[in-house]
């Protein structure tokens, strides 16, 4: 890290926007005490994002304090837009996000299961253009959401296993595609981002986020910020071995964590078939809720293996927030109760750091949406002032045909 | 964090400082690379420290290349001492550690089971305040490594299990004794940040470290930090439930980690009593190590379940290197190869990112040593410059008597 006046004062500028982006409007004497920064310091850094468009000034309507009231600094949502891809194994979900999390579009179709990689991102990318060429805001970036294992350094989907996608070079793709810088996340580890930022973990500092689609995917944040491995994102919860002897799972283990409380082991404990929709498990938890004897019958075994889990995760990772992503976002509360309960009494870490909570995700099925579009930011935030300029003017030249394959050879 | 520029001096100060604590001896050149400051800086902050006496410059003995050399900047290990304690379940050892890892001075002694904690830590006190004494170096921190649940917040041993400790106020007990600054921690924890500095993770950006005595305790590194829970120390990975319907463990869970690759599994394997010492399991590994044969017989059970725990970290936690400490690290090689080649067949995390390496310890025993004495150097290295000023004043003056308990009342 560098220390030059001017990336300090870029440094600062970042720091200002962000904390506008994720707690919305504040007063200037807000933002001093927050940014422990002099007050001449904020007001020419305000006066320059107004300049840029990013944020106006008002003065607040109450005047309940005696003395000159602070002006109020409200961030613009049109200033600042990115886009925002949810690769799922059976749909995509696509938005616009502006500055403070504000939705602007936002549309979703179905994935045929099987349909080739290439064609999968086809739609995407023409999708994508359609809403970048009709906003009149400038885009400035792209987050993408894909359920597998992503490698941080190169942008690859090296495995996503319920997509059958296998080394995918997906940002260099779609960089090409749209000629905006595009990042790449694991959608799990997006949804807990998404969780710690706006919705239930906000503000918590160490959170294990457990997401439960097709497979069973984590997230981490740690001291309030997302944990990262070194090449791949960490948090490949659905293969932790759980159950010795437990079924087979594709990775080669046996008994792993998502063979005991993913979709499928959802369905089956709700007499479903192991194979049925989304829709089909939740609205089949839903139907439960009445019936609390029913649910333990139902979902009993589920619960022990979900706890075991759990209870590992906060074992290993010093977590005093887990919070149950995706379908668990549907379990009846009293399974929500009943893990807690189980992991404040048998966690040793639970218990020396007198209890650890566990909640259900405010943003249900829009975690990874809403956590590509927080990724992207991250980097718009803090890109050099000359990436706010020059947005507006790069965004149509994308051309319409597939330049290269985004499957590599191997 | 703020940002004014008498704070941008000490940080950089503090940077340089801490390169030349963690890599040794270097020219202002190199510095001024690192560091990314300018030469000017540079010269300004070494000229400071020299004055300080932490450290001096000499010219470099060759000449290989043309022009005018780069001065060489050397730490000087006695200008800043740390004392640093590792408490064991049957010892203690403490040691002063100066700047660049130099060890000046080591005692350790048994402790007996059962012996009371005010006495232990009594014990400690009376021989830290001899050292202190003795010193003519001034001492700016002390580190403690403990077997057991530390809370950051307070300085309290929670849980020391295997010590019978329960709600130790340590860290406020050691200071008024002491009348230094005082941190504390898990002895795993430490480990892994020493392997992480001087040992075999060094370099290494993703580290899961396991250490093995009677109990098993961990340490993560993660992005070559080390990874904090919020009030506890992480790595409660002894409690990680591994095996289905396994041994019973005190923590009240079934199949934990620690009761099948602990100590006393150890001595199972390898026909000895349970209760048996560190040193007799070390000295029965070490009597395999001609009998490839007798090596899989005996430790076939062990290998198993360490590979299924370090299999679940490496998914969990994405770390591209497992550094086996404490007991772990006289293990044969053949089990560690086989261990390695176990997690990256079954790892998913570990074929996406082509392979994870599995290593013993560099530092044997001594890691939550030379870890305690690491995590005394972070705050003594980034103290406000009135600490170092301060600290050969204020040594001498502890009284020699236990002024209040550190056990807590509940």
């Amino acid at each position: 890290m560098s220390n030059s006046p001017s990336e300090l004062r870029w440094r600062n500028r970042t720091n200002l926007l962000r904390h506008l982006h994720l707690h919305g409007p504040a007063t200037r004497a807000t933002l001093t005490t927050h940014l422990r920064l002099n007050r001449s310091t904020i007001k020419a850094l305000v006066d320059e994002l107004a300049t840029d468009g990013l944020v106006v000034e008002r003065l607040p309507d109450g005047r309940e304090r005696p003395g000159r009231p602070s002006p109020l600094v409200i961030p613009q949502p049109d200033a600042l837009v990115v886009l925002s891809v949810d690769i799922r194994v059976d749909e995509v979900v696509v938005g616009l996000m502006g500055i403070n999390g504000r939705v602007f579009t936002r549309r979703r179709w179905d994935l045929r299961s099987g349909w080739p990689v290439e064609h999968v991102l086809v739609d995407i990318a023409e999708y994508a253009r359609l809403l970048i060429g009709e906003s009149t805001r400038p885009i400035c970036g792209v987050g993408v959401a894909v359920p597998g294992i992503v490698r941080l350094d190169d942008g690859i989907v090296h495995d996503a296993p319920n997509l059958h996608w296998n080394d995918v070079a997906l940002r260099e793709w779609f960089e090409n595609e749209l000629r905006l810088p595009v990042d790449l996340g694991n959608d799990a580890e997006l949804g807990a981002l998404a969780e710690s930022t706006r919705g239930v973990a906000r503000g918590a500092h160490d959170v294990a986020y457990v997401f439960v689609d097709v497979g069973v995917g984590g997230g981490v944040i740690s001291r309030g910020a997302s944990l990262l491995g070194t090449r791949s994102h960490v948090g490949e919860f659905g293969h932790m071995v759980v159950r010795t002897g437990g079924r087979e799972c594709y990775c080669g283990c046996e008994g792993c964590w998502e063979t005991e409380i993913g979709r499928a082991a959802l369905a089956r404990a709700l007499n479903l078939p192991e194979n049925c929709g989304r829709e089909e498990v939740a609205a089949g938890m839903r139907a439960l809720l009445q019936e609390p004897v029913a649910v333990r019958r139902a979902l009993g075994e589920v619960t022990e293996w979900l706890a075991v889990g759990v209870c590992n995760l906060v074992n290993l990772l010093g977590s005093d927030l887990v919070v149950l992503g995706g379908l668990l976002a549907e379990l009846p509360a009293e399974v929500v109760a009943l893990v807690e309960e189980t992991v404040q009494r048998r966690s040793i870490v639970s218990r020396a750091v007198c209890g650890v909570r566990v909640e259900q995700s405010s943003l249900g099925q829009d975690g990874p949406l809403v956590g590509a579009a927080e990724m992207a930011f991250q980097r718009a935030l803090s890109a050099p002032r000359a990436a706010f300029a020059g947005t507006k003017r790069r965004n149509p030249a994308a051309s319409l045909h597939v330049e290269s394959s985004p499957v590599r050879s191997r």
